[in-house]
């Protein structure tokens, strides 16, 4: 799909410039937290007949291709893949070079994720097979792009928002390629047992769900029945064996190890601290924390302080590790909640413990829902490049305007009941904390605390945190005490990127509407 | 909805007349078996947003009637519950009655069976607060409705036709209610545990994926997460405790002995020898037999024999039993794949066995899939009141044309590789294989084995069957020697029902086209 020659671009309810259309297709610009109603009715796949499908239940064809031809591959499709096997999945790029060795041209490759390793992609956008790519783009496919050299427009979701798309029918995938650890001829799927093992394979359920067209590939084939059924074989067309669907070396993260850096170690110490003296740690409470150094720190800390006082969690949220494997084997939590599997250890707790349970985006985060579980959190630590004195963060872009991150369950998880981004208050001599975020990917509103190696800075909106922590011994200061520390320290305040008035890719919020454009670099 | 004064009778593709409209809605006669091609798209609920749920998860309000009011419920909408917990369930008639109370009038109501215990019904029906009711009768409410009661026509459908139905948009469900054995506020649901536990909560599914609105009525509250979730909180609107959801004594089916009837014993082992001597108990196998005395005993059998010839099966489906369960607890099978679970020990397994794996209609019956799993099945075992010598089988009525029966799995397990009725020769001293059925439910052509205490008639079409059962000392004989022994026994054959042109239900095919009409009894 050629982009128009001329994008009308509004300002939205926050004052961010944002496209009218993206792609072809009108957008909705951002409202504000909760404001924008739905309407209708969600998408829905054809129907299909049981006599159309082997008897048998044998869905095997012999490679991809043929699985792709068969779906009627064919130009301007939309065909998506998922991000459980990380930087070491090698499905997603079997089925783009299968599509251009079928010779479609100008698909729409919608991942849950892409990775490093995904980078000849780019080939394949020169080359047109690929248009644009919607969704999270980690590393040099986000620089691609904001370098301005995507023919489309690329669209950047929250892991939420993207089974909120699909959904509500804003992006109808045609055909849903599936990369399954284990699988059986009817293409039942399991992500927790086989060579490649990873986990949950939660972000294929909505491909699975609405896709006009399912693919699975396996490297492991059980006869039937694969249990569990993460993915219902009710739901695919075919299923492909080969060799190996992904390298097991990379399919969990590199970002398992706690940090060992004393700031970042500090930063950790005091969030643990917080959550205990807050009151939010207590009998029954709940957190999530995701897979970065200060996460995994934070958690060993906090395991210290349960420990202490003697208190249990009833749920913890993941990406999981063997950090809250451990809360879990050791009785510290009721339930490991998991959204994706981080290391072996999530690998194995998964595939063997009742109660480390998987989920999918449309438990945990759909904000099209009858509600989700992030909204259910007691705390959650995330991350971020940047955020703003009136706490707004961003995730994404770098303040040189490079789109370099994906968002994530990030936006989501902003829903919970204190919501603490975990940053150093500079990295690389550029400070943090800034007056106004490159690229905003979450409303100050929702972001309750700013925890640096310098001092942890309170939302004036959370004035009840600010009235229980008083007293506290943990250094608790304004944001803009911190943010001028840090810039005497860097010598200034960060320089603003250099962006053209070129629109390269939007930030969608959680309800689908626009929270903000990502500039090509000038 | 009032039955149009004329109703047009069409002759449909097995020469059965069926009404061209039922209750207002145009109908599809049926085809043949795998004919009928459908069109469009699924059904899809209304897209809903996190913004109207609470936050903290908790969707609880104090009764149903509050709950069912919130839910908008009005005239003419379509109501569902589901038959879990069997003749001791007592939400369906909460619900109905909330709805008395509310002053609603001309509800659908659309359960997946209804019981004797529910015959209260008739007063809600007689009072114009139920118009009437899709779903299998049980009893006395089929007695009603073929005594030209009820004020609209009934719609009989198999499982796996239900769900059909519902996700092909044929019914609408505007509010399901839904009892759970455990819940918590959120709404997820599980119906392995609890002081009512029933076991899995399949039936449900389709309700809660596509009602309009859904409730949840517990009796066992626990702090989310409640694990497993079957039904998932994030499609409940609104949650009710209630001090008991049903008589756990009657939640378990009645029919669970191993029948001491020599005559069906006979029919038992006859089927289990038939099994082996085919070839089909083979390693790797798998077969389904539900909760009747006569498939009882067929399993114990059948165990008998496989430990003779050291043989395992892959998977066994059920109406899970103890039977059952003693196959995979002794290693003679991988897996029980449970569609609803019949007894004491079935509950406690699929509770604690991650081997014993709860399925849905969907999973295992719905033909408007990508397949599904019974036509996976190697052999199956199930009852019918009558059989013609044609193979066409009755489930629903009696020969008397009383309505009585539901259809539950049988037509959808019609699809196994070899389907075999297992039928005492005659009832009352009225023969069961018949010139021609009084309601066919299930087409010949599926019918490959008819076995009774007097021998087994294997169906023409089965040559290879014939074949390889040559030599066997099993007594097969044709099906038309069976029936003329059995009319010199009863003296003659049954009396024909005596019934009017109106009709009052109609059988639809697992596809959804009408395969049959109940008619008045005259």
């Amino acid at each position: 799909m050629p982009i128009l020659e001329k994008i009308e671009i509004i300002l939205n309810a926050v004052g961010r410039n944002v496209p009218e259309t993206v792609n072809g297709r009108p957008q909705v610009a951002y409202m504000g937290v909760g404001k924008y109603q739905p309407v209708g009715r969600k998408a829905a796949t054809p129907i299909r007949t049981a006599a159309d499908y082997p008897a048998n239940g044998d869905k095997r064809v012999t490679n991809l291709e043929t699985a792709l031809r068969k779906c009627g591959l064919r130009d301007g499709m939309v065909i998506s893949s998922h991000h459980h096997l990380r930087d070491g999945d090698r499905v997603a790029l079997m089925a783009l070079e299968g599509a251009s060795l079928i010779g479609v041209k100008d698909l729409t490759w919608f991942p849950s994720a892409s990775f490093p390793s995904q980078r000849s992609a780019i080939a394949l956008m020169e080359a047109g097979i690929i248009d644009h790519i919607e969704g999270s783009m980690n590393g040099p496919l986000g620089d691609y792009c904001t370098q301005g050299k995507m023919r489309g427009m690329g669209v950047l979701r929250s892991h939420g928002g993207r089974w909120q798309a699909i959904q509500d029918g804003e992006v109808h995938i045609d055909v849903a390629v599936i990369a399954a650890p284990t699988a059986d001829p009817f293409g039942n799927c399991d992500g927790s047992h086989g060579k490649s093992a990873c986990g949950s394979l939660g972000f294929a359920l909505a491909d699975s769900i609405y896709a006009d067209h399912v693919i699975v590939v396996t490297d492991n084939l059980v006869p039937f029945p694969c249990v569990p059924w993460q993915i219902q074989g009710n739901n695919v067309d075919y299923v492909v064996e080969v060799d190996s669907i992904g390298d097991p070396a990379k399919i969990v993260s590199g970002s398992t190890q706690i940090t060992r850096s004393p700031d970042r170690l500090r930063i950790a110490e005091f969030i643990a601290r917080f959550l205990r003296d807050a009151g939010i740690m207590r009998n029954g409470f709940s957190f999530q924390a995701g897979s970065g150094g200060i996460a995994l720190a934070f958690v060993s800390y906090l395991k210290q302080m349960m420990k202490q006082a003697g208190v249990k969690a009833r749920f913890v949220r993941g990406g999981s590790t063997k950090y809250l494997v451990e809360l879990l084997e050791e009785g510290l939590t009721d339930y490991i909640l998991d959204g994706q599997t981080f290391d072996l250890d999530g690998v194995r707790s998964i595939g063997s413990n009742p109660r480390h349970v998987a989920t999918s985006p449309f438990t945990s985060y759909n904000y099209h829902g009858k509600g989700n579980f992030a909204s259910m959190l007691d705390a959650v630590v995330l991350g971020a490049t940047e955020v703003d004195t009136n706490f707004n963060a961003n995730v994404v872009t770098h303040s040189d305007g490079r789109l370099l991150h994906g968002i994530g369950g990030w936006q989501n998880c902003l829903a919970s009941g204190c919501t603490i981004l975990a940053v150093p208050s500079f990295r690389d001599r550029i400070p943090v904390i800034v007056d106004e975020v490159t690229t905003l990917c979450g409303p100050g509103e929702l972001i309750d605390v700013v925890a640096t190696e310098r001092g942890i800075a309170i939302n004036p909106r959370r004035q009840d945190l600010i009235d229980t922590l008083k007293g506290s011994t943990l250094p608790i200061r304004p944001i803009e005490d911190i943010k001028k520390e840090v810039e005497r320290i860097c010598g200034g305040k960060p320089r603003r990127a250099r962006r053209s008035d070129k629109p390269v890719a939007i930030v969608k919020w959680v309800d689908g509407t626009v929270l903000d454009t990502v500039w090509q670099i000038a």
